[in-house]
């Protein structure tokens, strides 16, 4: 299934360089392996995961990164397969990621992304990748947004990062997207508060699905109550007239797919002429760096010294002796002190009082 | 409105001490004045805000801390003003404060929270306390953590921490409770998929507002759809038989009212029989701490030299020069360096291979 590998393991030392040269190549072996990597937590991993996305950073190929959400049983896995099919139709390679914060819980990862989508894995231009297995959501997406690169780097022309709706994983998808396309299912008028604003303006695609069969009127409904909402919301710079928008998709009988990718291009194509694209990715390369920092930063708590001291700490508010704040306040004089932030102060007179 | 103030402020220096007697004393300008401090972020406020909680918690005084989260329109400043003047009736003292992070984007504390709950701000057995003004969730979390607790300290016998229903903020106020109340209205029983399974989780007692007047048939319809939905859910260890539950109340004509309070102090005397009561109180003790060290870490980079350094290589990693991972690291190596966690390896032999 993975097939496609031209270059066997030695079984001996593989370096970085090589490594990068094969995912360049287009080895889907060599780009599953650097997905293993960079979702490995181990340090060593993660500094030869680093040194690898550094030296792919320069290759100097982008694809069109399309977030996608929608809540389960709305069909994202059909139309994944039905959309991603008809891409690779008209001659691009598609990669598929997906973020599941869920897996967290049922700690693995889902085991029928492939055979959900079964002719589209089967396709040579295709790759998809499961969830990695139990993680938190951040450090899900920091896997991701390395996939996505390596994705990138490995000459895929469309990387589709899909997200089970269930509220923080869009936020982080849509940092990670050039296009976010958000998936519903027909309804009634009423449920349209179920979405929530948040969502609605990352989307820059509302796709109504089934829009087939006994659903088509109703799919069409939806889709224009929801159209109506769009247009509520207070114009985004980086929308050309007429978006973001909706519209009736189906991906069981493959009507609307084609418009689909056709207001994608469109899209693309006005951002990358205005300089919305490019601003809207070095936001994110900010973002992530920024979250980076923090995410190291916390690790740090996890080192057996630090750890240690905060178990003891812990039992101690957890008795009732110390409150939280100084339990913590104790932690950083005994360990750190540099991050010790207060004196005690003479007088309170500037505490301006609430009348 | 404030009443009640029998110590003049001399203008000069107010020791921790003094206002620390001042709150046990009941004296509710201390209250809000203490309040106000524990919202400040000066580091001499808040070393002064520590050294009072510190100062306060072996006091002795326990309030029951009741979480309440419900959407807009649903009659949460209704169901507060009625169920409070219930329980002030009672002879009970009670405190409302306010987790509102949407203040965050409005940019101030919400002017209508003591008007929205008119009679009983009147009250001088009660104290409303409006949201605080902009910041993140995390700080409004430590700030109204600590207001509860100066509430306890000052003898209030219920505190009631309210919430907007937006996802996140459930889980912050779960924390700071003793008993979650998920307020509801009346609805079709499609919008129950509406309710977020982690906040049905988190709730000890349902109550389906407005069962009054035209809507009093559909009140007890949707009562009964969730009481269905709460059984379905795992049983909880620390619940006694019959909990979590749902019922009908109406703020308007305060029928249930009597009704909610006596499940809440069965709940509650169940729990603290079975030593539930104090598991659950050190446990946020516990998580707390946890989360004042994450704050105090990132508060970190706030740093100017930080800041500095930060500044110039988001604007590499904004450029595309390098990628974020890289810059975080460049980052920890110049300013931190004791927080860089690893070496190049020589192999990634023990990378594990996804077939």
């Amino acid at each position: 299934m993975w097939g496609g590998m031209t270059k066997e393991r030695t079984g001996a030392r593989m370096d970085i360089d090589s490594l990068a040269q094969s995912i360049i190549a287009g080895e889907r072996r060599a780009l599953a392996r650097a997905i293993t990597l960079v979702e490995s937590t181990h340090p060593d991993h993660r500094q030869a995961a680093t040194d690898l996305l550094q030296k792919l950073t320069g290759c100097g190929r982008e694809a069109i990164r399309i977030g996608l959400s929608g809540t389960p049983g709305v069909g994202k896995s059909t139309f994944i397969e039905s959309f991603g099919l008809m891409l690779v139709e008209q001659g691009l390679r598609v990669a598929v990621l997906a973020v599941d914060p869920s897996s967290q819980r049922t700690g693995g990862s889902i085991l029928g992304d492939k055979t959900r989508m079964e002719q589209l894995s089967r396709s040579p231009a295709a790759f998809i990748r499961p969830s990695p297995s139990k993680s938190h959501l951040g450090g899900v997406a920091r896997r991701t947004r390395e996939a996505v690169a390596l994705c990138e780097a490995a000459g895929f022309d469309v990387v589709l990062i899909e997200t089970v709706g269930v509220g923080q994983s869009e936020t982080v998808v849509a940092e990670l997207s050039d296009i976010f396309l958000l998936l519903l299912a027909p309804a009634g008028g009423d449920e349209l508060q179920g979405v929530k604003r948040g969502i609605m303006e990352v989307a820059d695609i509302i796709l109504v699905n089934k829009a087939d069969g006994e659903l088509k009127a109703a799919a069409t409904r939806t889709c224009a109550d929801y159209a109506g909402a769009l247009r509520l919301l207070r114009r985004r710079p980086q929308d050309p007239s007429g978006f973001p928008k909706a519209m009736t998709v189906s991906a069981l009988d493959h009507s609307g797919l084609e418009q689909t990718w056709a207001e994608i291009t469109t899209l693309v194509d006005w951002r990358r002429d205005q300089g919305h694209w490019a601003a809207r990715r070095a936001a994110q390369a900010r973002h992530w760096f920024e979250e980076e920092v923090r995410q190291t930063l916390l690790a740090r708590l996890a080192q057996p010294a630090i750890r240690a001291a905060m178990s003891e700490l812990s039992d101690q508010a957890a008795s009732g002796q110390i409150t939280a704040t100084r339990a913590a306040q104790d932690l950083f004089a005994r360990l750190w002190p540099e991050i010790t932030t207060a004196a005690a102060p003479e007088s309170l007179d500037d505490t301006a009082d609430t009348p």
